[in-house]
């Protein structure tokens, strides 16, 4: 099951400081969840879950997303019932004013997808600092490959019952997909002190090829709008919208 | 010898549709110089000229640079001579207020570049629609390897006596020149009633490696002030400013 959490905050916040939320939400999270489902994340390579702050007609909106129903009981329905966001970074808190949620179940979102023609034109808007790692650099321009290698990877390690990363299909993706427009910048997200170089903006992209690839890619898309795309998803980058 | 003028024009130009005066522009200058120049430009692949309109605290600014004394002598020195701009779209007419001439011999280029320690950080700005054409298809991103890639085969065709284009060259400048920041966006060159795909805006490339590759990258960047860079550079695309 995928869920997701708008929650929409009030409080002070530093202008182009989201970054800086983001791994204090995480923080947060970790102090409020359960000890031995924290050590759990902390030590696995799975993820399953993503969050992120922005900053929507200057409201402060914090975005938490699980991807399966542990994750969900955890993590979610835990930050659902508190009040208030205590945050260290000078001693700020934030009130909770609303929160409101959606959930799918993955077959549900297979069945969305594949029921329907998928748009062939989509776009992408990155809504907090993505990056990708590739040989050990980061990347920062947003390629088809690197974008849907993300998300197949991402989708394989949160759902259970499915896999659907392969060599073939994301090559066969990279033919028949390209970014036709776009509008980006770079940005770094600051973490512990260090920064990582970032992109942020948005891309259209334009899906040639069969339908099946066409819905494939929705589907894909769709996910990631809950598991957000690119690294350290958990703290704030990658959050992802699509229209 | 390089050779740059800077015309500032009176006259009514629609909002973004610079791209169009580009080319009108080319016409104009096609129309006003010795017709056995013009069909020689028109049979060769060398392009000794670059030109394109950008608006400045909301003047027209022309700039017309031309490669070497020929083009200079046929296209620039011509061009300074009129005091008007007729061009045929909509029946418009550009008044010409003032013009700036900057001229530089290969020779000092070279010597400016090489006599003083380059910049290694550099921000590119591409003042008009750019784009490259690789494998037959529009590339809508710019990349260290096709920026350079224009500039050195710009220059080799343009200045006489020297050929700096190598592969390996090339590749000790993607190895050791990267984007290290950008702000860009999509957009299209109007051109005979197509669309040319093309971007806009800014990078900045950190160089690293030995003074003197940082030398022939300032050289080369300095150059494609005059030449552009990328396709389309006579009428109206790639022109690029650095700082």
């Amino acid at each position: 099951m995928l869920s997701s959490l708008r929650i929409e905050l009030e409080g002070e916040i530093e202008k182009s400081r989201n970054d800086l939320l983001g791994s204090l939400f995480q923080g947060f999270i970790m102090k409020n969840i359960y000890k031995g489902y924290a050590d759990i994340l902390h030590m696995s390579t799975l993820h399953p879950y993503s969050q992120y702050v922005t900053r929507v007609d200057n409201k402060i909106i914090w975005t938490l997303n699980t991807l399966n129903i542990e994750a969900k009981e955890n993590i979610a329905d835990k930050i659902k019932q508190i009040e208030k966001v205590n945050i260290k970074y000078r001693e700020k808190e934030y009130k909770i004013t609303s929160i409101k949620e959606e959930n799918i179940s993955y077959k549900d979102l297979v069945k969305e997808n594949y029921l329907r023609d998928g748009k062939r034109i989509l776009k992408v808007k990155f809504l907090t600092p993505t990056s990708f790692k590739q040989d050990g650099r980061y990347v920062l321009f947003p390629s088809i490959r690197l974008i849907f290698q993300s998300l197949m990877m991402k989708f394989d390690k949160a759902s259970t019952d499915m896999e659907v990363f392969s060599k073939d299909i994301l090559e066969t993706f990279e033919n028949n997909i390209e970014i036709c427009g776009y509008k980006l910048r770079s940005t770094a997200f600051h973490l512990d002190g260090t920064k990582v170089p970032a992109f942020i903006g948005e891309i259209t992209v334009n899906i040639k090829g069969p339908k099946q690839l066409v819905n494939f890619a929705n589907m894909l898309i769709a996910f990631g709008t809950y598991s957000g795309v690119g690294i350290k998803t958990g703290i704030g980058m990658g959050g992802i919208a699509f229209e």
